[in-house]
């Protein structure tokens, strides 16, 4: 079944969805920041048939959101890569996660992490802020249509 | 078809993802906090069949990330509104809406904001923090498995 396009939508949260808000596809894009960049790796985290995830990494590719290279390590399997459009997805995961953790406090400890490199620490909180750099509470934010629209 | 089930994975992201991450679910929620209550609102805003919208209207509710109650406006009908857990996808929404937004640069003038309610100004940035407060940049953040998983 495929899906309603929202291509031509004027809000950028459809927009976004209509390219990474498959499931499976978001789930792809966490194993890469994890550091997979094969098919075989991704097919074992997340057990997919070989079709729908062949499918599935094609989309990402097509999007933009990962690309492919020789194997880095000169085998002659395809390496797939986070593009920059693909990493600027790493605030969409982080959202995502730490909703997950305070939605199911029952699913600690969790398998992963999400840690500043050079220091260690967790990452966990998210600072909305601004156009003139302030912080503002979620509380405090206003989802709205804009004027005129 | 009925996807796989990830409720009792180690990663809160499919957690998330098993509730949230069907495409329309996330659009129901960014209308829900654009201040649509109604069943009739959803419908004309998202172009859904009555029983496809039926189906995702329960399962938020049923995840309790909206609950109903009687109209605000004293009317027959049922206002679905976000809970506690449904506020808390903001974040979510934020950094999908940011995504878009440079991903999709053809999009503006976008039909829709994020304001600061108080002063107007809108939310342009989300900053990672880590647990001792500092901002940490997301190309300097690292998405691992956790030791010992």
């Amino acid at each position: 079944m495929r899906r309603t396009s929202l291509k031509s939508a004027t809000c950028p949260v459809a927009r976004s969805l209509d390219v990474i808000g498959d499931w499976w596809s978001l789930l792809i894009v966490r194993d890469a920041f994890r550091g997979m960049r094969r098919f075989s790796q991704f097919q074992k985290s997340l057990g997919l048939a070989r079709n729908i995830l062949t499918t599935r990494l094609r989309g990402l590719v097509a999007d933009g959101i990962l690309e492919t290279g020789p194997a880095a390590d000169g085998s002659p399997y395809q390496d797939y890569v986070l593009t920059r459009k693909g990493c600027d997805l790493l605030p969409v995961l982080v959202a995502l996660r730490h909703w997950g953790m305070k939605s199911f406090p029952d699913g600690a400890p969790w398998g992963s992490e999400v840690v500043d490199r050079e220091s260690g620490h967790p990452v966990t909180c998210m600072e909305l802020k601004t156009d003139d750099g302030r912080a503002v509470r979620p509380d405090a934010v206003e989802f709205r249509l804009a004027p005129g629209s």
